[in-house]
């Protein structure tokens, strides 16, 4: 199945430490098992100090398990070969299923040239698979599988990975705020059978290519954890191919649960195959920009052929979901000619022209069924284009933008007829108070199919700011039911990302897709943020940067003004110095409260403040205290 | 008035160049006068290039005027002597309203002593006014002036400040989404009369010192632009006096409207001097810092005495507004002994410890009438305190926090029996769902009262990037009708913030507030964003830096690709390369459409598109353009 292994040029002259690797600090990859043993769903297990009371005494604290999307690359006894790309952990489970056929070569002709082409043998990823389609009249989507009744091994993984092992999590940390989740229908606990029927409804996807066994599998959907998306690409040279397998691995070290390679330049075939064969996560590709460059930019001489082409050949490599601008439709174009900053969307305004220039109806909306077909014979899902999304605050859900999204949906549920997999695209640029009403629309015309958006950025005022503009938006419109946020860097509008720009884009919309689920009620997403209050309130720091989404710059920022390893066991940090730590004023609160408590002749008082709120400061174990904060934020909101 | 002149250390090594000045790339610092010359409204102009239409005709763009915290900073024909402290702009305003009176000597024994102490002469700033208080039985404050029906200088400044010029923009660009402002009465344009309401009933406070007429003057209110304070201090030796001066001119560069000097160490009252005498904006205090720094950091040992004598100290200062921590009452401490992070306001820490080792009543809360008195022989502002605020998302709107509001809300009500303006204090920490909670009980139990918080913080999981996972829960509660937002820096829970720090906090929470401005639909909000997109769309890249809020990070982002001169003119960055720029697509699509419009034969087709839309991308003016955008807006929301 694998062709002869031949050296080439791509991670031949740099060494495997050019791949970012190991794991956290304080933080063990493990993986829990399913019913089946080839399902070992990856985990993040951190193991905390034990607190320490006042008389001496140690009591323990609960390892913390989170979700970690960022495959065998931090886990130290990996074999990690970039040559031989990454285990194809589904593989038996596709074929298994049955429906499926290896073919003898591959079915696109421009794959086919660039196969043959010599010139490329040294940049080219050699240990190809052959590839798998359905065969006719099978169909072989977790769609299919969900709505007759079947329960994938995929879904049983997502159903693990998603609980993230919450229900050994002791009952303390596990309390959290109800949320107001603007009805969504989140169980308390993700089972298989859940995973699967929201499938089966069109009400989340799990991107999985059936050409991509190595994915290790995830969902997207309103009812599970706010997912999130990096872009990464652009490169034009062949040794930049190095640059975006690494910005992938770097993407989701920091917690990016699906990439998307944007890539424009002349080997972005060779460059997307190195990157999906090493990629844990679904990936996720724009065809349309690669059949630009098939007609040399001009958007006029684009062909449902060539397109059709394009597709088969990214099906063929293992692109999981793909980006088509099948809304944009000849007679929305008219309506963006009054807006401030026209189309904003490069596959929009590439489709924009073509209709234009041939005054007829975009193809890819005519070819629509044809495409479904394609898309089901690989399990790719679509992430439906919104070409005319605003581009600015003035151009926000206006006529051309919602005239898209109602084709969205209808194209939507044509999808859905062929048991193909969908997400829609959203905004943009929004401001705050007008997020809700495209969510809104987007659920009602879209059946509830997983909604998936750029931002939004709220305003347009903060170009080298709009990682943080952005992430604003994108908390509300993952907390409004956005299922999946597609980050944006500090370089947006100005220039190309660096690797530091991709850590700020990702660890920004963690931030935001975190917020979501704790405003939502996500069962047991709370117990991050009690365990890293707890370690910061009793000063275990090590506990505290290790619970963090980015426990390097904690650390770091910590050590900047208190270097020594003696400062991590200090009650203070330089912020207010050991005299104005609120802190560890708190705590001498509570040695006073009880020294007076125990003092002879204060009895009285100590029985007023039982009176009060009954044991004030006194020892009180972690359940009491969690259990009222329940108790009183429901009261509170009741 | 004046002392004579003796050189000191501070300043006396560092040459002017220490102190950033200059102003923005592109843009003027003028100045608006009122009815009274003496009355002369900083603003920043930015003069836009022309749009190039493609015949190679030019159509000029507006001016853009934006609102100015900045001081004579950025003014480069203003002379800046930081020994001799910036014009007292309003102090012939104040006197000429009377019921003032100068004093012969400080009032404070603690800066009596401090002004005789020949050690501290190198470090003192020289030039001191005499201090002013109100006369026995006179009022002084914005908040009589206004309930008698009087409109002052400041009133009039800040009507002129609040509205930048928006009346002389063209319609086009002021044109905006009509905005949710959840019951805020937010006329179209500000008027004198109108500020001095707002401060009579209590909706807004004018912080000014009568003892800081440096000051240029500015507002919180709901129904005013959203303002953010930036915290500086913690300067423990002499030399870094300089340094916390020019923190403050950086924080204010970059948009701080209000600065806090939180400082602890032992020379705060010197740095405080320096810091007021060179400051065009409010200074805050916590005053019970330094109060604790004259008792040795034990709490216990605070007495009303020193703290009175402290509150006189700052007051005779300076210092505009003052953060008292007079809710935190006795009963209110067990309250928050089940919570996972205790108390984490330092002031409220203190102030529990306090109450707890004397078993008696908040000294803050018993004596609250007699600070009344003082606040309003100076004009001195509330900021009440919210010692009791969440310091994690678990504690967030608890009974503690509520209990002290409601306090809070009480303590607003006999401040205002003394004509003195009132802010309060709010969080912390509060996930996305709750923060409406917070924002309409402060609301109800304070009258209206300007909200002022910090953050708050969305999740906990963030340390490193809490600026960002503030800024959301500030955008969010700006909108909801927070008059200011406080900022937090990167450096948040871990250590001391650098300049660096600094402006990346301002910056988070100048868009926070913008984006809330935006959402509340603030009139005229929206011309900025307009603008700038109006030049990116335009790739006028100049005039999209200079609009945006850091034109230095926007165009060294821009230049770090594409660093030639040249490249500002090209019609892409990159981000996506000439062929692959939306934007520049888009002008294709219009020259398209026009190109067809034009032909011979394609006559019937230019039918078609007038009757879909009108004149598809042919040149229209800005105002139709613009027209039709609040026409669709309007339709979409009404």
């Amino acid at each position: 199945m694998t062709a002869p292994f031949r050296e080439t040029e791509v991670f031949a002259k740099r060494s495997i430490e050019d791949i970012s690797r190991g794991p956290f600090p304080h933080s063990r990859k493990v993986y829990v098992v399913g019913a089946d043993p080839s399902i070992r769903v990856p985990m993040r297990q951190i193991d905390q100090a034990p607190s320490l009371a006042a008389e001496g005494i140690e009591t323990s604290n609960p390892t913390i398990m989170l979700y970690d999307p960022s495959g065998p690359y931090t886990d130290p006894d990996a074999p990690i070969d970039l040559r031989a790309g990454l285990p194809p952990l589904r593989l038996e489970w596709i074929l298994a299923r049955g429906g499926v056929e290896e073919l003898d070569n591959i079915t696109s002709e421009f794959a086919q040239r660039r196969a043959t082409d010599a010139s490329l043998n040294a940049i080219r990823f050699q240990r190809l698979r052959r590839p798998l389609r359905a065969k006719a009249g099978s169909r072989v989507t977790q769609m299919h599988f969900a709505r007759r009744g079947e329960i994938t091994p995929e879904m049983e993984f997502i159903a693990i990975r998603e609980n993230q092992r919450a229900e050994e999590v002791i009952e303390e940390l596990h309390l959290q705020h109800p949320g107001q989740n603007w009805g969504a229908s989140i169980p308390k606990i993700i089972t298989p059978e859940f995973v699967r029927d929201e499938v089966a409804r069109g009400r989340a996807i799990i991107p999985g290519n059936i050409n991509h066994p190595e994915i290790e599998p995830m969902i997207i959907g309103r009812n599970f954890l706010v997912k999130i998306n990096a872009n990464i690409g652009n490169s034009a040279v062949a040794g930049s191919i190095e640059e975006e397998v690494e910005k992938m691995v770097w993407a989701i070290r920091w917690g990016a649960d699906t990439v998307m390679d944007l890539s424009t330049g002349p080997h972005i075939h060779e460059t997307r195959e190195w990157i999906i064969r090493n990629a844990p996560v679904p990936i996720g590709t724009v065809p349309i920009y690669q059949a630009l460059e098939k007609v040399d930019g001009k958007a006029e001489d684009l062909t449902w052929d060539i397109f059709r082409d394009t597709l088969i050949e990214q099906a063929e490599q293992g692109v999981d979901y793909m980006t088509i601008h099948a809304g944009v439709l000849l007679r929305y174009v008219p309506m963006t000619a009054r807006r401030l900053a026209g189309i904003v969307s490069r596959g929009g305004a590439i489709m924009a022209k073509w209709c234009l220039a041939h005054h007829q109806e975009n193809f890819l909306y005519t070819h629509w069924d044809e495409i479904c077909a394609i898309m089901a014979a690989y399990d790719i899902g679509f992430s439906i284009g919104d070409g005319l999304r605003p581009g600015c605050i003035a151009d926000a859900n206006d006529e051309a933008q919602f005239a898209e999204l109602k084709t969205q949906g209808e194209l939507t549920h044509r999808a859905w007829a062929f048991d193909v997999q969908v997400m829609n695209e959203g905004p943009g640029h929004v401001p705050l108070h007008m997020i809700k009403e495209s969510v809104d629309k987007q659920m009602e015309w879209c059946g509830e199919a997983p909604f998936y958006t750029l931002g939004p950025l709220v305003t347009d005022i903060s170009p080298g700011y709009d990682h943080l503009t952005s992430a604003i938006g994108a908390a509300m419109i993952g907390w409004y039911g956005t299922a999946m946020l597609c980050y944006v860097t500090p370089k947006e509008h100005l220039g190309l990302p660096t690797k530091e720009d991709v850590r700020e884009g990702v660890i920004a919309y963690k931030i935001a897709a975190h917020a979501a689920d704790l405003a939502k009620g996500h069962p047991g997403a709370q117990v991050r943020d009690n365990a890293l209050s707890k370690a910061r309130y009793e000063f275990r720091w090590q506990d505290q940067f290790a619970l963090s989404l980015d426990p390097e710059k904690a650390e770091s920022f910590h050590d900047l003004t208190l270097p020594e390893p003696g400062a991590k066991r200090e009650h203070f940090c330089s912020m207010c110095g050991p005299r104005f730590c609120a802190m560890a004023l708190t705590h001498d609160v509570r040695e006073t409260a009880r020294a007076q408590a125990a003092q002879a002749g204060m009895q009285e008082r100590a029985e007023a403040f039982r009176r009060n709120g009954c044991c004030l400061y006194a020892k009180e174990d972690n359940t009491q205290r969690q259990g009222n904060i329940e108790k009183d934020s429901s009261a509170s909101h009741g």
